[in-house]
């Protein structure tokens, strides 16, 4: 049986997703952008944002540009590899490009919703501008995959498809650690002089770095964040193909009972893109659906989309194995097993950042800041049990279905929806812009309550979507791992092997050296934005008294955000890249697979550790201004002490935390590309 | 050659060196002990620690017996076993006793010396009260481990001698935890109420928590550190014996040349305990080179006698490798190389927390507690990076030079002369208490200024005896692995097994668990702490405002902080004895190693981490009260930032930094007794 008449519906669907988020951008677009005031403001963001990609894309395009020479000339990879790499990090660029483009035109058009058709109008449009996001990281990352695919998809030749991969991963860990940094300096840097000594809220119009702080929102947690997912997702289906096309015999025999070891091969290789093709097409629906769920309570609307497409998939799925390709039903039980584990991992992380957890921080901070530091730390080491229980649990069930191809699919099948799960990720930002927009624009309080309304789910679906993107980070590079082995020859990676725990040593060092380094550029940029705020407060007559027609001057601070950030994430990204190779060719394969090994438990452990802890620090001070803690209220000494930790959240949560998925994963992609190499030293 | 002859030194030698520390102990006790107000507060000390260490010791008799009974009728390991581990517990219990016997007399006999006679005097008390907890480490250990060695020294015996490295080990974990959790509630409680709400000064003896506190050193940094190391010192010998006992013939050849095969085991399985022999002596005569060196400069003193002792050490373990046993000079060379990875790693520890890295962290309090806390994290996160490239680097080397074997001797190495370190670092504690009792009987400014002085001194070398007891943990964790790897007949732990995999995360994993449930209970017995001393403020009239003859009730908080400690340990305790046997049954005994891997991987890592950054914190609160960050001092915002993060630091350096140390080596022991068993499944 041929499967190849199949193979061109999968960039056919990924073309499809894309026309749709291009016809939902310019729905956003018609939209009303509110007052004159209003959309000076959301243009400074829109430029602000769009400046610093741009910067960063041309020092993106240098390290393309010296990895695709080297990998030309390297012997195994060849300009096949380096095709491919391109068209991963093009394709990377353009789904960052175009989901940003259209989250800073949704802000300012959720703040005009809001103010002037209500709550269900201002989450239809700012669900939509993350919609934009969602769609276009499924259907680009389908749509070159699918090509390639269809260029390359034979046994001999998928291996230089893993070029794919690793350009989405390099553009991902620049863009996610420079994202990181800019987002935190600004938001820091404007907290420590706004909130913390001028004593003004936050988004005031007269702090100077409330702009880069939007700005910030905006690289960081969309452009940062679709890039990581979009990783993920190619990650996941390349490594699975990579699986797929170095599987034994006997594996295929026992996936495809009724097909020859030939055509066996051949729908085990389709068979994850398949998935992906049918998670698009459930994500549509899911994204669609919410035209419908938009009157209902916000909170449940966004969980609905999420299920509707998270279910159909399923369904799709299940046909999909049993009838389209006929590959054992084991096959799709790991799939099941990826998209439960993923969806248990976001529950708990809910449950640590907003429930009872997070209200131990909040009521130790009645004892003041440094009681309020050591239960979140805490909590974010007491997090990391069930995730990992959870992903030990896919691992082992997925492996036990369909062998190591079973761990690649379970990546697959936690990552198909991402058109959907990305679309409520993204939404987050875009309603907490709004907030700031409607504050800066003096929109009133009854304006206010819907963005925060609205910003406040975001938090939880922020807080969501990270323990799903680490949860997906770990399987992804565990599947990338795999693929590593085979290709490199490796027939063991023995702990026993002094090298191999060299090996490991090292690699569990590396996500606490990528925590330091990006810790440090936010303290040290923070520190830039702190001097900079408060020389504006002290320079400009009037600002902070908000005398009449006197404005801060944002450009600088946003100046401060984009050098610190450009300049920052070179060393994480560069280590990141260099220290396989490094390790490779000094210690051998099988250390480098120990590092990668080592790279992964830690790199997890403090990604979940940060990422929640830094999310239960938020929402304990929001616990706290909400009233929820007996006595105690916005401006009390435990409220004093809950700011303290959201401060020290904020790099744990959104710089360095998020660094780690990607470091562990580009990581596994540059091994799996030398592999050839290393297998004939 | 018969080498049985010279087994008898061992014991002789350990005998000599207990003699030694008793006529110390004597001679500590002899010392004039100050005012009746002096010694009133010195008994309240001296009871509350005893009073603590016999509870204590009751709850772990009672774990002793259940672990020793299922030992008796463990197929494998039988009744030689559990007399082992018996004769193990009780060895480290009588270290800890007489060293904290000593402890809590020398520190009043150290402020009695600071006020009458002055510096040299005090440091020499001092220094013979932390001399006396040194020997004893010493000289029990390498006893107990002498005697065993004489009765089942032989190749088919030797794995008996195993059961008494586990029993140390348990004693160490529960000591250490409970230790760790008790000093530090009283710690964080005393300090929360009195400095930060009452405005009082530390040791304050208005403070009713100030006496706990001054418990909680002894407990904790005497009892529970001097568990600790008593541990690693015996482990890491017994791991090298089991090396040697079932090293392949080849090994054996290349390490013994001159000699047959069955006495060149018996060499290799000797040279551990030569070592520590050596050591011992070395040890001896560096601790009574004090008598001469007290007169220098204290921070000389404590460096030249630690460098006379590894100095001889090394001189006679060169003649008795190449002279004595006949083992090849490569053996010398791994000796060497653990000593020297040992200094080094003292040495960047103290760079990291008294050097600039700490100095970026008293400055980063200029901006308030969040930056000081976001900069102490980057500095202990980054202060990872060398301990864990230079245990890497004593790895390879080590194993280069003489195997597996020479791994498991690069530990004795670093650990050898701990008759001498463990005396510095016990000596720390006792200034500390000597500090405390001249504040609480108000000895004066100029009392205080030489107790401050060796205080101040005891934090460095604390620091760096954290660092060394964190790499002397790591190294004996991997020789325990290597032994455990032997002994359980594991041909290969290979990372490309998902079993194993899911190992290395499970083991990841439980060093973030231990880290949790410390923390937590650190910050609930802090809670009830806090109320308490709040109670007795409010309650008791007069106390506060420090009219004459009214006294603080400093019973209930020692009642507190001893039911918190007893009650908290158990869990900590219990995980890590029963976790090996539940992966090494279930999972199997590949995943078992991939257990010991990850979390020795991740405990080292967070060991350091928390030793680290908390060290710090806490002198970069002191740099501050030293006028050394310009336009700041104490009382002063940034002193006030410094503080909270000296208070964050409390827990993470003294309770659950220290509690990783013992949790992987407790890990690798229950490992290595139940590998007979899994061998067999």
């Amino acid at each position: 049986m041929d499967f190849t008449s199949y193979t061109f519906f999968i960039p056919v669907i990924g073309i499809v997703g894309i026309l749709a988020a291009f016809i939902i951008y310019q729905a956003v677009k018609k939209q009303p952008a509110g007052s004159k005031e209003m959309q000076e403001i959301a243009s400074s963001i829109h430029e602000g944002a769009m400046a610093f990609l741009f910067r960063e894309y041309k020092v993106l395009a240098v390290f393309i540009i010296i990895v695709a020479l080297l990998m030309v000339f390297a012997p195994g990879l060849g300009v096949k590899t380096a095709a491919a790499f391109i068209f991963g990090a093009v394709s990377s660029v353009l789904a960052g490009f175009f989901g940003m483009s259209a989250a800073t035109k949704a802000n300012v058009r959720t703040s005009e919703a809001a103010r002037s058709s209500g709550l269900a109008k201002a989450l239809s449009v700012s669900y939509n501008g993350g919609a934009v996001m969602g769609l276009a990281v499924a259907s680009l990352g389908l749509f070159g995959v699918g090509v390639l695919f269809i260029l390359l998809g034979s046994p001999e030749n998928a291996q230089y498809i893993n070029g794919f991969a690793m350009g989405a991963s390099s553009i991902a860990l620049f863009s996610r650690v420079g994202g990181g940094i800019y987002t935190k300096a600004a938001d820091v840097g404007a907290d420590l002089v706004g909130k913390v000594e001028a004593g003004i809220p936050e988004d005031d119009p007269r702090n100077p770095g409330v702009i880069a702080d939007n700005v910030g929102d905006n690289v960081g947690d969309i452009a940062g964040m679709g890039a990581d997912i979009f990783e993920s997702y190619v990650g996941s289906i390349i490594a699975t193909i990579a699986i797929a096309a170095t599987a034994g015999a006997a594996t295929i025999t026992t996936l495809t009972p009724t097909l020859s070891n030939e055509a066996g091969r051949s729908a085990l290789m389709l068979t994850p893109l398949m998935f992906a093709t049918l998670g698009l097409i459930a994500s549509l629906i899911g994204v669609i659906s919410m035209k419908i769920l938009k009157n209902s309570d916000p909170a449940k609307a966004l969980r609905y989309s999420t299920f509707i497409g998270a279910g159909l998939f399923l369904i799709f799925a299940f046909f999909g194995v049993t009838g389209l390709l006929q590959v054992s039903v084991n096959v799709f039980y790991a799939v099941l097993c990826g998209t439960l584990a993923g969806t248990f991992i976001g529950l708990i992380t809910e449950f640590y950042t907003s429930g009872s957890p997070m209200m131990r921080i909040a009521r130790a901070s009645k004892t003041g800041p440094a009681t309020n530091i050591i239960q979140g730390f805490a909590v974010g080491l007491e997090s990391t049990i069930w995730p990992i229980l959870i992903i030990c649990a896919a691992i082992i069930i997925s492996f036990q279905l369909a062998g190591l191809y079973g761990i690649g699919i379970a990546a697959v099948g936690m990552l198909a929806t991402v058109g959907v799960t990305m679309t409520v990720d993204a939404y987050g930002p875009i309603a907490d812009n709004a907030g700031g927009i409607s504050e800066m624009s003096g929109l009133g309080h009854e304006v206010r309550k819907i963005t925060d309304n609205l910003d406040s789910l975001g938090n939880t679906t922020a807080a969501m979507g990270k323990g799903f993107a680490i949860g997906s980070a770990a399987l992804t590079a565990l599947a990338l791992f795999s693929a590593y082995a085979a290709a490199a020859n490796v027939t063991s990676i023995n702990l026993t092997d002094p090298y191999v725990i060299v090996g490991t040593f090292i690699g569990g060092l590396l996500p606490f050296i990528v925590g330091a380094l990006t810790m440090t550029s936010v303290g040290k940029a923070a520190g830039k934005m702190v001097e900079e705020i408060r020389r504006q407060f002290r320079e400009i007559p009037g600002l902070l008294e908000g005398k009449k027609g006197v404005k801060p001057d944002p450009k600088r601070c946003v100046d401060i955000s984009t050098s610190a950030a450009l300049k920052e994430m070179i060393l994480p990204g560069v280590l990141a890249a260099v220290m396989p190779v490094l390790i490779g060719f000094t210690l051998g394969k099988e250390a480098l697979g120990g590092m990668l090994g080592g790279a992964t438990v830690t790199g997890v452990l403090l990604a979940l550790l940060m990422a929640n802890s830094g999310g239960a620090w938020d929402n304990a001070k929001k616990a706290i201004e909400k009233g929820e803690v007996e006595g105690e209220e916005k401006g009390s000494e435990a409220h004093k002490a809950a700011v303290v930790g959201d401060t020290v959240g904020d790099p744990f949560k959104d710089t360095s935390g998020p660094a780690m998925n990607i470091l562990i994963k580009l990581m596994s992609i540059v091994a799996l590309i030398i592999a050839p190499i290393l297998a004939n030293l």
